[in-house]
């Protein structure tokens, strides 16, 4: 791979004495062009290369969400970490879609389509695991030390890629996930539209059936509401938290009452999360 | 009056230990439906009875703009206030508009409209003033000290309500706010349409004339980005400064460097803002 990207700035606040910006580039991988955030913490300014979290976001979600309603800018800038924010799909004319908001634009999963006509641009599992990591890294002041999270189809996404890629990820974390999609109804349209009907496929993309295979561990924090409406049709922790005690997964799940889907639930606990990923990361 | 309000609430999300919610209400003086959003801390459940910062937001915005974006749930949670944020003016069919985002519906300007077709409807001071928090302190557990905080021309909101009400309120805060709109043009534009071509009665409305001649001054916080673009032509801080040198009035201006118009900017300093108000609200 060469280094030669063509990217794009295409805004910049100051936050918290750091930076959030984001850019526009033309993904190879998707073959389309794809914005993402980036939160530059104010050590960068120092010359120190900085870890990054990388956060995936729901759906229906772009690269804004998080960046404007978590709260975590505050935090990174304490602890010196670089966030990056990808949008949730491809997007735009002449890429896939569906009338549902539970699938095409806004809705990628995460996972590399094989089926028509969804392959030729959904390919976000490849985006996030090879392709923007090394523009990250050729672009900023980061180090190789990476951590992902996401909240509920990209808390889904976030294990997944730790999971399948341990040894490219220091920590994982992930707020309201979808711990089951082959048993839960936004995982089976997605999946039997991007991954087709042979469900055998489906299993090497749930994050419960590869937490209880699983030999090589990443240190991995879930948070769920117990008052989230999706809990008990689409999110399913209780079988993510079976397989990690299948497989002695080191997985710190946590119940909060009273807490919901929303973005007022991970603003509430993103701090412990970056410290968590923090404590990985500078291991 | 009589505490008989009807009044519905409409969403709710705990938030750091409280709750964030929703209520519409029928609004006598506004002559139409209204909503807000309120932010209850945790100690309202035990019987505490809080005091309230009212925050008015900037052009185009809602009471979700600073309830999503501004992260002051976590302040406010540690401080035990309670936050109020109304909508920027009435709006909805029937209520008359402009096609500018500066005029009209989202740009209310805190004032008492005088001319048709305005003053119909537009009569954001009373309702600020006198029916929100009459409201808010028959239905929730909140003490009657209040402090008033705001973006822009919400800020501009927040300075003049508090400078003609100094006994209402403990304290007065502003990000990015108009100081000076009788010589900007958003101010210009707004108080010829809501107040009419007389003058005259555009300075009982203007922050650096009621700060250049106040007798009874209000604590009084500013803070201010230096990269923001609205900075020269419709913020103008040095006006206001300049009042407050000729009046003696207690104003404490911070200027940012690098810093826009934004909600990153807000997030970066609504700590401080929170622990000014506290202070000022606990003495």
């Amino acid at each position: 791979m060469t280094t030669d990207y063509l990217i794009e700035n295409t805004s910049a606040n100051k936050s918290f004495g750091g930076w959030h910006k984001q850019y526009c580039h033309h993904s190879e991988t998707l073959n389309t062009k794809m914005r993402f955030a980036i939160y530059l913490p104010p050590q960068v300014a120092k010359n120190q290369k900085v870890p990054v979290l990388y956060w995936l976001s729901g759906l229906t979600c772009t690269d804004e969400n998080f960046m404007q309603k978590a709260g975590a800018q505050r935090i990174a800038a304490q602890l010196g970490i670089a966030i990056v924010a990808p949008d949730t799909s491809p997007r735009g004319e002449g890429i896939a879609d569906d009338d549902g908001y539970d699938l095409g634009q806004g809705a990628g999963f995460y996972v590399n389509a094989t089926q028509a006509p969804w392959n030729r641009h959904y390919q976000m599992y490849d985006y996030i695991v090879k392709e923007l990591p090394e523009l990250i890294e050729a672009t900023f002041p980061v180090s190789q030390k990476r951590a992902i999270s996401g909240h509920s189809m990209g808390g889904h996404g976030a294990l997944i890629i730790a999971m399948l890629n341990p040894n490219r990820y220091c920590s994982m974390s992930a707020f309201s996930p979808i711990c089951n999609p082959i048993n839960a109804p936004w995982g089976q349209k997605a999946f039997n539209a991007y991954l087709g009907k042979d469900q055998s496929t489906w299993r090497n993309f749930d994050a419960s059936e590869l937490m209880r295979e699983a030999t090589q561990m990443v240190p991995a924090k879930v948070d769920q509401g117990l008052s989230d409406d999706f809990l008990a049709e689409q999110l399913k922790p209780e079988t993510l938290e079976e397989a990690a005690k299948a497989s002695g997964y080191p997985l710190e799940l946590s119940l909060h009452e009273g807490y919901d889907h929303s973005y007022y639930f991970i603003a509430s606990f993103i701090e412990d999360h970056l410290h968590f990923h923090a404590k990985h990361l500078n291991e």
